[in-house]
């Protein structure tokens, strides 16, 4: 990136970091929805239940955020995550599988709210290329160099059946997308070069057993 | 809970240490996976980019598990953050809305990998109920109260468009439903004592675009 933000010159930091970069974003918008024009490493740390030292290490690897006597600006901090994640920018995103879930990913409003924009889609099913597919084009899967090259698409959402999935990831590695954000439980062996990133959404399910399971502590 | 496993008499943690549980129980079992007997909380800070500080505090919520010169035995921390987590009991889960998303999600493998089974589901359209799709039944939500009491299910998966949200999970909070994870971009208005977990994908898109704008640091 050439923007003039100040950037330390340490190493990437670990992927975890940058996913509660996710987490500072959404807080300190609902807190900027909730009419708060600064916050702080204590408040923001126990919103997420990390310490404020925490808080502070992981935003020092990206630069220096705070001011003495006042903490953090929310919206000026939203503006340099969203610097840092790259979202003050538009992403176009291609799916690939419009099966059921490429469907419903097509419509889930929550990308847009966050800078991401579904542009087109691939699959290899006649009946489906194309076709308009909840107002994306769905183009045969070996279109996808052009198309993504005349789009400037660099993410994918790959929204195939798990025995597909590596197969499929190969052929749009091959066609220059960056970025694979890959719903099949599987691990994609891909090159280093690429990025992806698995969804776990038992994850969620976990967070709602943990409180059944507990909330006769709550009562 | 009535097992005997020591619980600190704490408050409840932060939600956000309850998902770093998650993360704990993914890297414990891929450690598992690779031949790994035992870990440190400067190992597993590492791979998650946490302090070890941040580790140890994070498992002192629920109990004490390393010991002296050994550290973590994984097995062992496995199966206490699946005991605090509740997965160490299978848990029968309920879709509610069977479009495409409730189509995808009855067939999504993750969960039953962690331990949640998809056993039912539910919509209003008579196209859909009556009939089994992908292996499971689809009742119509009128039943759930029965249907819900009669399979012991206390989770539920919310997949309805986002206009219906809110008065859907109304409707399922009254039959019983103690938990539920909304994939909807909408925050639900509930009762305190039902617990929702709302699913933010762009999170992990922008994981993804985070990477990809700093590719250059890499190279």
């Amino acid at each position: 990136m050439s923007n003039s933000r100040p950037r330390p010159p340490s190493d990437t930091p670990p992927k975890a970091v940058i996913h509660r970069l996710s987490l500072y974003l959404r807080e300190l918008q609902h807190l900027i929805r909730d009419g708060s024009e600064t916050t702080s490493s204590t408040q923001l740390g126990r919103l997420l239940g990390l310490t404020d030292a925490q808080v502070r290490k992981d935003l020092a690897h990206f630069g220096q955020f705070g001011y003495p006597g006042i903490g953090y600006r929310c919206g000026e901090l939203v503006q340099e995550i969203k610097c840092i994640l790259g979202t003050n920018q538009a992403w176009p995103v291609a799916i690939v599988g419009m099966g059921h879930l490429g469907q419903a990913l097509v419509g889930y409003r929550g990308f847009e709210q966050q800078g991401f924009q579904v542009t087109v889609a691939f699959d290899i099913d006649p009946d489906k290329t194309g076709r308009t597919m909840h107002g994306v084009e769905v183009h045969h899967l070996s279109a996808i160099e052009r198309v993504a090259r005349e789009q400037s698409i660099r993410l994918a959402i790959l929204a195939v059946p798990a025995a597909a999935a590596q197969e499929v990831a190969e052929v749009i590695i091959a066609a220059g997308i960056e970025g694979v954000l890959n719903f099949a439980p599987v691990t994609l062996t891909l090159p280093e070069t690429v990025h992806r990133v698995g969804v776990d959404l038992a994850m969620e399910l976990e967070q709602l057993s943990f409180a059944v399971v507990n909330r006769t502590q709550k009562s």
